[in-house]
């Protein structure tokens, strides 16, 4: 297994579940998520139970989600309320349906056990994407062809920055980001690092964001955390030199950028890649929080080169060791924290 | 076993086999038609028995089919006629040979045992498509990206119709049409079914078709024959409810049309699907007859994007059951009709 | 085994290989070139021992190649020279190197024991590739997807000239060209045979370039030789008859080229088509060279569609028998030494 089905998983943003069928593949099984008449998010599997048609092609009435083949009905809860031209429902006419939960903008969804899935299982909690007052943000959503598992790891080694990035976030002194320090700290559910690059100059994303004057030094943090199993909270920024960042960095006049990170198994070698980045240093200017949104956007697509080209390497050799780094602490971490959940998936 | 193999199937209609080679796949195989220097109708493996070269980048010269790599050259039986700088032919030099039978505008090929192959097996008699002048009609192919069966069953179950075609020949009472009455009976080939929709609203292509008057309410018929293994034939239409179309649906001033479809395995996965509409409400009126093609062209296209996806997940989810409804009795009879040809394959 | 391991394989033009990283394919496996600060060419296998990312997406560094990814860097013999912000290189940190040579313009590569790559194995000597100034020509490479055996069968036997490429090099008399004459030697290292057709029209390709007079017959020769595994290298022209073209073929007047043919199995059904006409009639004609040029890179696209569909066919039936005609003679040889190649592969 390369993922525990007992756990939440982010299926899609709010905004996206509507009364239009919308399909998406979790874990390898074909999903279809609507929001019924009375306004709740619902996923049933993406096949009826009669001729084995994809749901996604039908509509969703008063009665529920209705297939557009024959006009078999069902309700969120995966139950047949209606045949068309009869009255008697045979108790085997019902689609699986699978545990939704709604919370800060993301409709989760519970692949493995239904019995096992309350909302005290979900280990994230992120009040800042219900503040868009503070921290106006942007959706998005990528699908990349990769396992959830590599995209992770690219946020727990970010001595790819200055390579990949060189010309975005990574711009500036390659072996001053090279050489940032970097705490690493084991937490209940998953790992917490900090790595802070003192005295170094901004690059380009940042100067272009936060307006640095020619010249400026900056103190910069990048403190991410991974909660399993695929879910990455980040905070970033930098402050001019002289003004302390490393003991206070809320202040006014630097760049900071919160980041919500949310990777989805599709398949065993793809995955949904959902972020939003939370502008934290001009919260009332919408072309920053514009800007920001774009910048990031173009930073992530230099990732999805490399990361969609690494999981093709690694899936033609994969007899072929692989050597581990310095600077692989976190992800070696995070690797073990997801091990973890998986070895012991189902068994809570 | 998916298909019987001694049986006729539609291979082309007569007019495309002509004496440019034209390359087919039936029940898995590559096959290539051409129309010999007799104008004769044949089809070969399309595999040259020199250096495995497609036959159908050859062309047809007055000695039969020549390899267009080295121009070795086969007759419509399979036997070498021509190996270019050699007067010998081995034996072994030979190409396979499927018998084909070109009845009423059909090119008709036997995939099976050629012992068993004569006239008197093929069940189906159309004589219709020889009747330009009473029913006219435009021939026409899809290729469709799912099994023969689902195509045969999509013919089968007519309560698709007010969902799929709902702005087409599905359009008006949708209950209505689930509502109509279902006479089904078992043939020695088959099987039949008549639907009667009385007094009801026609559907737009009608409407189109007929020039029915604004709010004229009509008596409506679908009567369908499914023919072991792979053909349907079909007479639908509508007549104005004073009309008595129970009675004598000859009449004029309504609106009908035959419809015949030919579905041939290309895969396991996939079909050839020949149809074409009869015009047999406005015969000597051209223009009818094109907009009566159009509109059936329009209305298949609608089915494909149902049967592609519902052979996609079929295929992805085999272990899953499949609940019968009530309005499956004839496709549930054709299916029982056609496992029977299977099991009784080449025992004839 | 279909390929012979332990020989040199045409990897690419000199030219083509620079300090931007060049990914090929050679006998499925993935492999990246790259000139290093030296000038040197090397050849790696195209993944970083690190994260298993393909190392084209990085660069060449005074270091070596430098993976895009974390910038971990490898010099030409696969040894890890530099990991960023990390002093000690761990033994296990390297990548597999392959040995690379480069003469007469080709870079060879040698996917077998390094232990057996020396520059004594390298069957093919080719001065005419260095002189640019008598016989001056333009590269091209083209990805087939066929076997490379395929194409060398196709060297083999001409008699494709008068069917497959009747427009161009095989126009004229198609039963002329058959009965061309054709002497067949084994060598040592292959095969080579010598076609003569006497008192022949030129096909349209040799009127195009030599500018043969209307009405001149000529005398036309085909002399190709195949080394083993995967070259063919061939001098072809035609002379007025009445220039005794047997006896001296080296005179004015006339039309004759060589072709270099490297064909290196790229994966069980695909390959690279190294190949350069060098123009021996207008040696100092640059229009005539370009003229050359494109009428065989025209020629050779005739040959790919057969190939391919070739390819596609020989795998679907693998299990039928092939049938050989007396013109196989020179690709039987060929197919003989070749195999005796795999035969003896490492054991020399």
């Amino acid at each position: 297994m390369s993922w525990p089905k007992n756990a939440w998983y982010h299926a899609a943003w709010m905004h996206e579940v509507t009364d239009r069928p919308l399909a998406r593949t979790f874990l390898n099984e074909e999903v279809v998520l609507f929001r019924d008449a009375d306004g709740k998010a619902a996923a049933l599997q993406d096949r009826c139970c009669h001729r084995a048609t994809p749901l996604r092609l039908g509509e969703v009435t008063e009665l529920g989600l209705q297939c557009g083949y024959h006009g078999v009905t069902f309700d969120g809860g995966g139950t047949c309320v209606m045949i068309p031209g009869q009255d008697a429902i045979p108790s085997a006419a019902r689609v699986r349906a699978y545990p939704v939960l709604e919370r800060q903008e993301i409709v989760w969804i519970w692949m493995g056990d239904p019995a096992l899935a309350d909302e005290a299982a979900l280990l994230v909690d992120y009040p800042w994407l219900d503040d868009h007052e503070q921290w106006p943000h942007v959706h998005d959503m990528y699908e990349v062809e990769c396992s959830y598992q590599l995209l992770i790891d690219n946020l727990m080694d970010l001595t790819h920055i200055p390579f990949i990035h060189r010309n975005t976030i990574g711009g500036g002194s390659q072996q001053g980001q090279v050489n940032a320090t970097m705490d690493v700290t084991p937490t209940e559910t998953g790992v917490h690092y900090i790595r802070w690059m003192e005295n170094i100059a901004p690059p380009p994303t940042y100067v272009k964001g936060a307006g640095f004057a020619e010249g400026t030094m900056v103190d910069r943090w990048q403190e991410f955390e991974y909660i399993v199993p695929s879910t990455v909270v980040q905070w970033t920024g930098a402050l001019p030199v002289d003004l302390g960042a490393k003991e206070n960095r809320v202040q006014d006049g630097g760049f900071n950028l919160r980041l919500y990170h949310g990777v989805t198994p599709r398949t065993d070698s793809s995955c949904y890649y959902f972020w939003t980045p939370l502008n934290g240093y001009k919260p009332h200017d919408p072309e920053a929080t514009e800007l920001l949104y774009k910048e990031i956007a173009f930073t992530f697509n230099e990732d999805l080169e490399f990361l969609e080209a690494q999981q093709a390497t690694m899936a033609a050799t994969p007899d072929l060791p692989l050597v581990n780094i310095k600077h692989d602490k976190a992800r070696v971490q995070a690797n073990r924290a997801l091990e973890a959940m998986i070895s012991g998936d189902g068994q809570s």
